[in-house]
C-alpha cells in the first residue's frame, strides 16, 4: 500500500514547451520568482486555510525524469531538442522555496508559496505544486467550516466513495483532520494519519441476514466496543430503533456490549428522527447510547439541524466535504513576479486580477490581545519598525487608512528549501490541526462567519504599492506604441 | 512514472469490520450479488456515460493484502480476529462481474456493474469499486456534453491544476478523451491515452522576456509546428494581437513557420475579442491562423460564445471538466439485490431510493430505425421474444404503458470476471470513444438535450416488478409485529 508516485509527468505539456525554449535561448537560468496565490476565498468564506505542502515537499525531493520520461518525451514532441531532453537527465530543483505552514489560515492574494530559483525550474513544477495545493486547501477549508457547525461533536469524514478517485479520497482525508476532523473512514489513510480509521455497518449487512434483530445481535457480540447499529434499513422507528434497543437490553445484561454503542441514521429527516431517537433510547434507560447521523451532511444541514434540536453526538460527512461540492475547485495560479531582478506584473481589465511585482514576503500583525489586525505585503528588504505607528491601507482603495499602533509582526512564510536542499521538517497531523485551533482563536469570528463575513484586511506596503503602478504605468504607455 | 498502485486499502473500514463479522460467524460464503447504479444523471442532464471500467479491472486482479496492511490492521483493530487477519492474508476475489463497457450510455437505477459472488468478496470491492466509477463516469459525462456544444472544434482538457490533486487529473483526463475530448495538457496521460499532450504557452513566458514581441518570435522559433501564441498578458488587442501578428508576418515571410500557428486568449470577453481577434489576423492575410480560447468554459459558456459569433476553433476546457464544478459528485451506490439466491431490497420513504431485488439483467431495445426506444430491467433467465409484441410500463407509475413491435434487443451488461477469471479486455481510449459517438446516434437528441432533456424509458420486466412488491409487502408486515 505504498502511496509515494513520482510526479515528473504530473504537469501541463506547456510547462516542458517552456523549458525548452528557455534551454534552447540560454535563459534556464536567469533567476525567476513566482508566487502561488488564490484569488478568492473558497465557499464565499472568510478565509482559507493552507495544507498540502508535506506533499509539495515530497514531490520537490522525489522529482527527476527517468529514461522511459525522456524517451516518451522524445517520441512523442519532435520540438524537444536533444540538447534539452538531455539536460532534463539530470535535472532536479536547486531553488528557494518559502510557504505557509499547513493549517494555517490565509486569505486572497497572499503569497502562500513562494518560489525564487532557475527560470527552468520554477516553471517546471507549477502544474503538480497547484494541482496538490488547490486540492488539500480546499478540502481543508471545508472542513474547518463543518467543523466550526459541529462544534466539539466528534465529526468523521466519509467520503471515500464520492472523492474524485481514490487519491483525491486518501489526501482529501488528510486534508480533512487537518481542518479539524477527528478521523476518517479511509482505512489506507491510517498510517499517514497516524489513528485508526473509524465507521459502523452498512445495508448490506443487515440485508444479509434474515432478520434485522439478528444482524444487529451478530454485530454487537464481534463489536462489543464499538456496537454502533444502522438502524434504517427497513424503517428506522418502527423496526430499527426497537430492534437495536431489543438487542442493547439483551447483550447488556449479559456483559457483551462494554464500550461504545448506539445507532447510526443514514436518511430521512434527521432532526425529527434523532429526537425519536433519542427519547426512545432514554426511555429504555440507553441515556449513554450515541446517535450518529451521516447523510448528505454539510456546515449548512449541520447549522440547521442543531438549531431545530436534533440530537446528534457524531456527525459522518462524506460527498459535500470530500468534493467540496459547493464550491469544488480553488483557484489557485502560479504567477512570475520577478526574472533576472526585474519586477514583474501581469495586467488584467479586473483590478484584483493584476498581479503583485517583486519578491515578497507576508506578516500578520497582532493587537496587545493577541488578535490578529490585518496582514501585510512587502517586499523582501523592507522592515517594520514595531515601535512607531504603523499606517496601512486597501491596495485598490488607498483612502481607507489605518494607523496601528501597541502591535507585534509575525512572518507567515517560512523556508521550506535553501539552494535544492530541504530546511524544514513537516509537524505531525495532530500538530498542524492544533496549529490551525490556534489560528482561529487569533481571527475575529466576524471574519470566520459562515456566511457573508468581514473581509480580513490584507493590505501592500506603501513601496510595493507604488513599484505595482510604476509598472502599471510603463504597460498602459506601451499600449500606445504599438503599430502593424 | 508508473502508476499503478495497489488499493486493497482504499475502503472504508465498515467493509473490513463486516468482513470480520462474516468470517467469524461463516457467512464469507454466502453468495452475494450487489449492483452498482445511480438514482440521478449528472448536470440535471438526460444521460450518463460509463467509465473507469479498465480501472476497477486493474484493482480487481492487483486486489491482496500484503503482510504489512494486515500488521496495520492487527495494530489498530483489536476487533479483528486473528483467524480474519489470516483470512486476509489469501485474499482474492473469486467471483462474477458484468458491466457497462465504457463509453456506453446509461440512465438511473440500470446496473452498470453487477457483481456476484462470496459475500465476503462482493463487500470488500464496494468502495473502490464506487470511488473509481463515481469519478470517471462523472468526467466523462461532463465532457460528453461539452463535446456536444464545441461541436466539431478541437476540445483539449487543460485542468491538472485544478483537479483534486494529481491522480485525478490524470484519470480525469482519460474520462475527458472518452467523453469526446481531442486531448490533454497532462503529460503524464501520454502513454496511457496513447496520444501527445496538448498545449501552448504561459504568461510567464512572456513576463521572462523584456517585450512581447521578442517572446512571440522566440516561441515561434523553437515550435515551428505549433506557433500558438497567448495574446493577453498586458493588453490583447492593443499589444497582443498586433505583436503575434509583426511575428507572424515575419517568421512566414523567412519560411520559419511551417505548421499550426495562431493565438490563445485565457481572460476578458471571449465573444468580442475572438471576433476581433479574427478580424485583424484576415486583415493581415492569416485566415488561417487559429484561434484558441480557454477561461472558465464548460457547456453552457461554449454555447453561448457560439450563439454570439465569437470565432473560436480550438477550445481549452479546465476546472469545469476537470472537478465537473456544476455536478461534483455522482451519486453512485452498490446495493446487496439477493443473498443465497434469497432476494432483497432496501426500503426507503422516497419510491425512487427502494431498489430492485434479485439477479438481473439489463437489454436496451432499437426499432427498426436502429433508434433506442427504452432500456429494460429484466431477471436473469428471463428472455423477451422479440417476435410478439412487447408490452413495457413505468416501473413507479404502471398505467403508464408501451406496446413495442419490430424491435431488436441487445444485452448491456457485458462479462468481465467469471470465477474471479478476467474474461474481457478493455479495448483502446479512441475506441471507446468511438463507441460513444455511436451510442449518441442512437439515442434520440431529445434524451441528449443539454438543459432539460426528457427522459429515457427505463422500465422494469413485469416478473421483476412482481418480486419487488411482494418483498415490499413482507416488509410493512413486519413493521406492524415488532414490540420493544
Amino acid at each position: 500500500m505504498q502511496f509515494k508516485r513520482n510526479l515528473e509527468l504530473a504537469t501541463d505539456l506547456y510547462q516542458l514547451t517552456m523549458a525548452n525554449v528557455y534551454f534552447n535561448e540560454g535563459k534556464q537560468d536567469q533567476e525567476a520568482v513566482f508566487d502561488l496565490f488564490i484569488r478568492k476565498n473558497p465557499f464565499n468564506g472568510g478565509y482559507t486555510v493552507a495544507a498540502g505542502l508535506e506533499q509539495v515537499i515530497e514531490y520537490i525531493k522525489n522529482l527527476k525524469f527517468t529514461p522511459e520520461d525522456i524517451e516518451l518525451l522524445r517520441k512523442n514532441h519532435p520540438e524537444f531538442t536533444p540538447e534539452f531532453l538531455d539536460y532534463l537527465k539530470d535535472f532536479k530543483f536547486t531553488g528557494d522555496i518559502e510557504a505557509l505552514e499547513e493549517g494555517t489560515i490565509f486569505f486572497p492574494l497572499e503569497p502562500i508559496i513562494r518560489v525564487k530559483g532557475p527560470l527552468i525550474e520554477a516553471q517546471i513544477v507549477e502544474t503538480a505544486l497547484l494541482a496538490i495545493i488547490n486540492h488539500q486547501t480546499l478540502i481543508a477549508t471545508k472542513a474547518s467550516r463543518i467543523a466550526d457547525e459541529a462544534e466539539d461533536d466528534i465529526k468523521m469524514e466519509f467520503g471515500l466513495r464520492r472523492a474524485h478517485g481514490t487519491e483525491a479520497g486518501y489526501f482529501g482525508a488528510r486534508a480533512a483532520v487537518i481542518g479539524g476532523f477527528d478521523g476518517t473512514s479511509n482505512v489506507e489513510t491510517e498510517e499517514m494519519l497516524d489513528r485508526p480509521s473509524m465507521g459502523t455497518m452498512a445495508h448490506s449487512f443487515v440485508q444479509s441476514f434474515d432478520n434485522e434483530e439478528e444482524a444487529f445481535e451478530t454485530f454487537c457480540r464481534n463489536n462489543p466496543n464499538n456496537s454502533i447499529l444502522l438502524v434504517d434499513t427497513y424503517n428506522t422507528l418502527e423496526q430499527g430503533i426497537p430492534n437495536a434497543i431489543k438487542v442493547f437490553r439483551k447483550l447488556k445484561n449479559e456483559g457483551v456490549i462494554t464500550g461504545n454503542y448506539g445507532i447510526r441514521i443514514d436518511s430521512g429527516d434527521l432532526a425529527y428522527l434523532t429526537r425519536e431517537a433519542r427519547r426512545m433510547l432514554d426511555d429504555a434507560g440507553f441515556t449513554d447510547a450515541l446517535i450518529c447521523a451521516s447523510s448528505d451532511l454539510d456546515e449548512y444541514l449541520i447549522k440547521d439541524l442543531k438549531l431545530q434540536g436534533a440530537k446528534i453526538d457524531s456527525w459522518g460527512v462524506g460527498t459535500k466535504l470530500i468534493t467540496a461540492y459547493d464550491w469544488p475547485a480553488l483557484g489557485g495560479v502560479y504567477k512570475m513576479s520577478q526574472i533576472d531582478d526585474k519586477p514583474r506584473l501581469k495586467v488584467s481589465n479586473d483590478p484584483w486580477k493584476i498581479t503583485n511585482p517583486g519578491l515578497k514576503k507576508l506578516v500578520r500583525i497582532y493587537g496587545a490581545n493577541g488578535k490578529a489586525l490585518a496582514d501585510l505585503i512587502l517586499l523582501e528588504d523592507e522592515e517594520i519598525d514595531t515601535t512607531k505607528p504603523l499606517k496601512i491601507f486597501h491596495p485598490l482603495y488607498p483612502w481607507k487608512k489605518r494607523v496601528l499602533r501597541d502591535f507585534t509582526v509575525k512572518d507567515l512564510l517560512v523556508p521550506i528549501f535553501k539552494d535544492g536542499k530541504q530546511v524544514y521538517e513537516s509537524p505531525s497531523i495532530t500538530e498542524m490541526a492544533n496549529h490551525l485551533k490556534d489560528e482561529k482563536e487569533s481571527i475575529w469570528p466576524e471574519y470566520r462567519r459562515m456566511t457573508n463575513p468581514e473581509e480580513f484586511h490584507v493590505d501592500l506596503s506603501q513601496n510595493l504599492y507604488d513599484l505595482k503602478h510604476e509598472l502599471l504605468d510603463k504597460v498602459s504607455a506601451q499600449n500606445e506604441e504599438i503599430e502593424v
